[in-house]
């Protein structure tokens, strides 16, 4: 008998706990999509600051304005945790031309890779070889590439579903082209745009040269989607075409710049730290609004939308908006760093740097007990079209902080649309539907409360049972 | 052991089954990502004719252009179904302005509502008097309302997170507005936008009179979000507040118009039909990309996918671009019932009208068995992210083909962004993704290979094994 009346009160208690997280999840939706402020802060990032590069002061006026805006939140902690950044700057506009052996021209769309150096002055012109991979490049060997621009040309996969599979299939042409094409003595290099598409607009992001010494660093910028298959066709029927591009990008030194950081103390566990964050910075071209403005304002939301929403978590939640996830990693590092010096015990970090599209759902750095758990609060996301519960990687910035203990986690969402935009002019704000920012928004915010109310270890699974 | 063998012929028979379906399905997704025809047949439907108003030109144009590309297919069959429709005329550009009490006048952005008739010469200015629905209305009773304009001012309901739902709450003041409002002696009728954005874009749509007398017959129009807070704000401070609007818009005389069909006349069913479609009419202020470009394409690429991919139906696959959805009903209505004279026995109906968006499922109108059935089939769409299999509504140019044995069904894109866009000027080429437009194309082909090999009823569950 007495065990009977314990399962009853055991299973009543579960139902009781499910239907009030059922009803909690749509108080958080409803005041996301109703009284949302995420929308509002990414108009202000993006179209009264704008691009936000690293070292620039744009960055800078995005740190004020988003410390502002938290401290107006009634948080019990606002503070900038201050980090050295790398400053490099795109200079003039880029200028590139591919010139027929006849000496007619035509005018392609470039624009410099970060962290690129600049081309000699008045631009570099050279022979072009164009090769899909680094083993193509280096069966050629310095006989064939020194002197040339090496052009790579590999296209994102279209078949892939996943849109970032199709990037991470091609993305060291970007990262590493200039460094692998200047060990065999070449004068440059231009990458095909990381896009699925095919459309007019360079698309930048970091590069790298590695330890090579200056001798040896060669210019590299991206090239159109379009303009490279122009340049590809035109090269299969003129092998003596040559390509001219000229820019005038440099490395400065390392600036001061900050991570914006806010919290609500946890009122049990309050060196239990559950973090969400984005960054901060983004290349220059468009105004970053989904690369990561709307992983910033999303996770400003989250710690704003557990107030509204009248909860009062048990566990620290911190909103961290990173400096310097695009071309250095700085912010993350430095945050990372503090925090282990504290003894800070962060059980789970979640960003958003996907874009601010229709969230799907999750991506998770944990074991498998720890999924299960967090898997087994699939149905109440159903609501919500929130389907995607899967292991796999979690995120740039919250890379540093993973733990045995720690879970990191991505928040995914729908990525048809977003290598459209990804580091080019076109990722602007007009580009963010409200709604799907909310909806993102409201969905870290729910997985942050069960999260807090829960625990995260299978250990700690029967909380809600000790209440 | 004859149980034995048999239950091991059986299993290994399902197995390979699964494992042929799996890779099917990567094959009709690989073809629509990397050789699909949707997006090209958008391109000239949108850019090249336009909008596709019942009865206009350019809906002929498109009648024409789609015959003629799905006799390139090398189909079995191509023909055209002759079907009477309405032609409704929008006239000259609607104008409109509130005019304060001092006489200051501010022009707001308005379009006639379909099948709406003109204000008087001169147009029509009138007090204003706002409500929220008909219950409201009808209390203010004919009083309040004779002789002024009738603003129906409802919003969607944001925090509905499927769209169509919120449009389903409020659409009734689009539709039937005008019919209660003349009844009560009202002048005219504006209606809030269906939009769940402010924005400055008026959206029409179809509007009926029911069976009025034609001296109760009232313009109606739409107004932008925007300009319906600016009407409500104003109204709010100013009673005495005017509203002015001009329109020309006419019915004229019927018009014959068409079906356009097309068939892979099926190897062993050939009178069992499954059919895929969309409407080839559109409101004439955008082009009709979503709304309903976006259907008829993915229609005819899925059986154009579904030859590419070697595969050969059983059953007789039709598309059919049904004429005249917005405004009648008139195509779906006739291909009914020359199926029925016919005798044609349907068993599967799958129309993509909601949008050339990501798609994410399915919506069913079927037996609770034969839903089960299509389930089982989830696991099979998880590569590609097609997670929403529920029962419920299909689309309207299924509808009236609905019988005990016809299984309707609906693609269900996502929904967040569709009625920034629909019936509006920006439905238009430039927002539908090329890649979600694939998408959407190879999940409507890998349902209908999956029921045409494996049939719809229960009882057809098992033909896999006679094979």
């Amino acid at each position: 008998m007495k065990k009977l009346v314990l399962l009853i009160t055991i299973l009543s208690s579960v139902i009781v706990s499910a239907q009030t997280d059922a009803e909690t999840l749509r108080t958080i939706y409803t005041t996301s999509l109703t009284n949302g402020k995420s929308y509002e802060w990414l108009d202000y990032l993006s179209n009264q600051i704008g691009g936000r590069l690293s070292g620039s002061l744009n960055a800078e006026k995005a740190v004020e304005y988003t410390k502002e805006e938290l401290e107006k939140l009634g948080l019990d902690k606002v503070w900038l945790q201050p980090v050295m950044v790398p400053k490099w700057v795109r200079g003039t506009k880029e200028y590139a031309f591919i010139e027929s052996g006849s000496g007619s021209t035509t005018t392609v769309n470039i624009c410099a890779l970060g962290g690129s150096i600049a081309t000699p002055f008045g631009g570099v012109k050279a022979p072009v070889i164009e090769v899909q991979d680094f083993e193509e490049l280096k069966k050629l060997g310095r006989l064939n590439v020194a002197g040339k621009i090496v052009f790579f040309n590999r296209p994102m996969q279209p078949d892939l579903i996943q849109t970032f599979e199709a990037y991470g299939g091609c993305v060291n042409q970007r990262y590493a082209g200039a460094m692998e094409a200047g060990k065999l003595g070449a004068v440059g290099v231009i990458v095909r745009s990381m896009n699925l598409r095919l459309d007019d607009l360079p698309h930048t992001g970091s590069m790298s040269y590695g330890d090579l010494p200056n001798s040896q660093r060669i210019p590299s910028a991206a090239i159109s989607t379009n303009d490279a298959e122009k340049l590809s066709s035109m090269l299969a029927l003129d092998k003596d075409l040559k390509f001219f591009f000229n820019q005038t990008c440099k490395q400065m030194n390392d600036v001061q710049s900050y991570n914006v950081i806010g919290e609500i103390t946890g009122s049990e566990f309050p060196n239990e730290y559950i973090i969400v964050g984005g960054h901060l910075d983004s290349w220059d071209l468009g105004d970053g609004s989904h690369d990561d403005g709307a992983g910033c304002v999303q996770s400003m939301d989250v710690l704003r939308l557990l107030k509204e929403s009248g909860i009062k978590p048990k566990r620290s939640i911190r909103v961290v908006l990173f400096m310097n996830e695009e071309n250095g990693l700085r912010g993350a590092t430095k945050y990372a760093e503090v925090a282990k010096q504290k003894g800070e015990n962060h059980i789970f970090s979640l960003e958003s740097d996907a874009g601010g599209f229709t969230p799907r759902g999750f991506s998770f750095d944990c074991s498998d007990a720890v999924f299960n758990k967090i898997e087994s609060w699939r149905s109440l996301f159903k609501p919500y079209l929130i389907h995607y519960f899967e292991k796999g990687g979690s995120g740039a910035d919250v890379g540093p902080l993973k733990t045995d203990t720690n879970v990191c986690a991505g928040l995914r969402p729908d990525s048809q649309r977003y290598f459209d935009h990804h580091h080019a002019a076109n990722d602007t704000f007009e580009h963010v539907n409200k709604r799907e920012l909310e909806l993102g928004a409201a969905t870290m915010t729910s997985l942050v409360y069960l999260i807090d109310k829960y625990g995260i270890s299978p250990i700690s699974n029967n909380e809600e049972l000790k209440d």
